[in-house]
């Protein structure tokens, strides 16, 4: 009978030991995962700057900075701040960190790791972070977004880009060091070729003002953008720098269901990243209750989560705290209280769910790490 | 420039200055809405333990306990644990706590505080609790839950019941207590009079057990179910004796819609909860994006979130961090760094997304309130 009132306690548990819904981290799969876009990038030449937002880990992040990547990106002030806490690199901040109390945070931590770099899409935020940084008496090191046709963040690539572009090249608390342009709804473009198909329509006009801007002499060093769902496509495009690519490290069933290279079935990296949880109700022949709902797993898409190493079970949402699973000549029996293990729908909020992971080797936790709570 | 690096550094701020996406209350309203409820239980003559599923926060159930509630309910051990340590009476734990590791800790926190209830569907666990609770010399509070009909958790009402509920008082260390039925899909049938049928349908067969059981001499104090859209309903049925009643204290749009006895917009309880973002680009005439997407808004219903103060704005989401909104002719002026607030889709799964709520009252920060993260 283990309380685990600390979350380190649960090291050399069992898998069946821990309190669940967990979220668990298969370490065999998740190095292989890292190692394997690590190779990739060195083999086609390119920059890694993985994204925190799936993960919100400062250990994954010391991983893949260990496996070459020059630094990682971050979603929110907070997922950078504590990743610079964990003494992360080349932290950049992909989302606009606009209004007062964000542009201060931003300065505040360029002040302590002067490398850090963010993004602008306005003339008007780009005067306000001048000026902040002006006070504060440092260099804010800026990327300029641009739409890639989401129209969510990023200025059109056009005139005013330019105009943009030149204007934070002349504020002399601001360090023009590129462009950024990622394009989210190309990641889940299902088939290859038309994912190809769709990121080059989305990244050309960024690629080409990239060029343009270098040829009038801008000092752009780099151009980012780019998923998991593309880091075999955006990485050989012409003036690309880096990926900023975040779900490969877990994978989830909408990346596996988007197709590969090599067939339907996306399958370059590994799903190491599962919840399990605990049967709690039993009482009809073909249904089975376990202790991981809507509070447990991703609920932004159209499908659930899907069971790991059962057939013959389906998980079906049962509220805040329950799923229900219609069971159908199950592959192994179901008890109460056994554990069940599940893939998950969408790995970047579902790991937002969680304020730790359990990092098992086979059956054996072997780390528990903190996630980032994603608003401070 | 203000980091927040302690949370209780916000105090006093107005909602402006807050670091965003944040989770709101209106403390007004959060008050008005206990007050109503311990007011019609008082009306009616039933006791009230409040659902802390809603909440996760020891700070409302306390206000909940003062306002008259004999208890306070929790759906996970974790929530029980720190109800537990913020002194809390009458926790009653309204899922199966079945598996080694969630008995475990049952009977732990009934070794601190004995008046700990939980409930059975399974002849099975009950052994296995009584098993456990005789190795630590407690005894633990149970109630027998019945399924209403939903099939998540709950045995029959019927025959395997009433030898479930004679088995527990035979079982020297559980001391019974009553029954439970929760009817889930109940709170949310849209109409009062069609929920009041529904309601109707699902608790009989459970009331009329409670009462055969009654007869038969067994020692049932307690019939316990129902929720905010039933708790005027429920209230009336013979042999209730309390109601576990939760998004009152907040409301949400969910429960907005489901309509009252008083029309089609259910107005019984105030919206006290809200998301506080902050406009990050403003590239488009017609579109404006803010910075509360995937991981700070439940989704898992059809409908997102909606703007409170302000009309000419749809709301959509915008992947992980942000939400894109339609802007057409709003009744105030859209800037970058603006700060909106919304409704929440569900009030459960949204708490359940942050650490903390700041608490204003108008537009002062009052108080800072920790939520208790779900799953340890």
């Amino acid at each position: 009978m283990v309380q685990h009132s600390s979350p380190q306690s649960a090291i050399g548990l069992s898998k069946s030991d821990l309190p669940t819904p967990a979220l668990l981290i298969d370490l065999d799969l998740l190095e292989a995962n890292i190692a394997k876009m690590a190779a990739h990038a060195k083999s086609v030449g390119i920059n890694l700057r993985p994204h925190a937002k799936s993960h919100k880990c400062p250990e994954i992040a010391k991983r893949q900075i260990a496996a070459g990547a020059v630094g990682i990106c971050a979603a929110t002030i907070s997922e950078a701040e504590a990743l610079a806490d964990a003494g992360i690199p080349g932290i950049h901040i992909t989302s606009p960190m606009a209004g007062r109390e964000k542009s201060a945070r931003l300065v505040q931590l360029t002040a302590r790791q002067p490398d850090v770099m963010a993004v602008v899409d306005n003339a008007i935020h780009a005067q306000q972070l001048n000026d902040a940084a002006s006070s504060a008496k440092v260099t804010l090191n800026i990327l300029v977004d641009i739409d890639p046709g989401m129209h969510r963040t990023g200025i059109p690539a056009g005139e005013g880009a330019i105009a943009l572009v030149e204007l934070i090249s002349r504020l002399p608390h601001l360090r023009l060091r590129g462009l950024q342009c990622y394009s989210g709804t190309t990641a889940h473009v299902l088939g290859y070729e038309a994912r190809r198909e769709h990121s080059l329509q989305a990244m050309t006009p960024t690629l080409e003002l990239f060029a343009e801007l270098r040829k009038r002499g801008l000092p752009l060093e780099i151009m980012t953008g780019g998923s998991t769902g593309t880091y075999n496509i955006d990485c050989s495009f012409p003036g690309m720098t880096e990926l900023q690519v975040g779900s490969y490290v877990f994978m989830d069933i909408e990346y596996r269901d988007i197709g590969g290279q090599d067939g339907p079935v996306y399958r370059d990296f590994a799903h190491s990243l599962t919840v399990l949880s605990t049967v709690v109700s039993r009482s009809h022949a073909d249904l089975a209750t376990v202790d991981a709902g809507l509070k447990a797993f991703a609920t932004d898409r159209q499908f659930g989560p899907e069971p790991k190493d059962i057939s013959g079970v389906k998980y079906n949402f049962g509220g805040d705290e329950h799923g229900i699973l219609a069971v159908d000549k199950p592959s192994r029996e179901i008890k109460l209280g056994d554990k069940l293990e599940f893939l998950v729908p969408h790995c970047d909020p579902n790991v937002n769910l969680y304020d730790r992971v359990f990092c098992v080797r086979g059956d054996r936790v072997e780390a528990v790490w903190p996630i980032v709570r994603g608003f401070r």
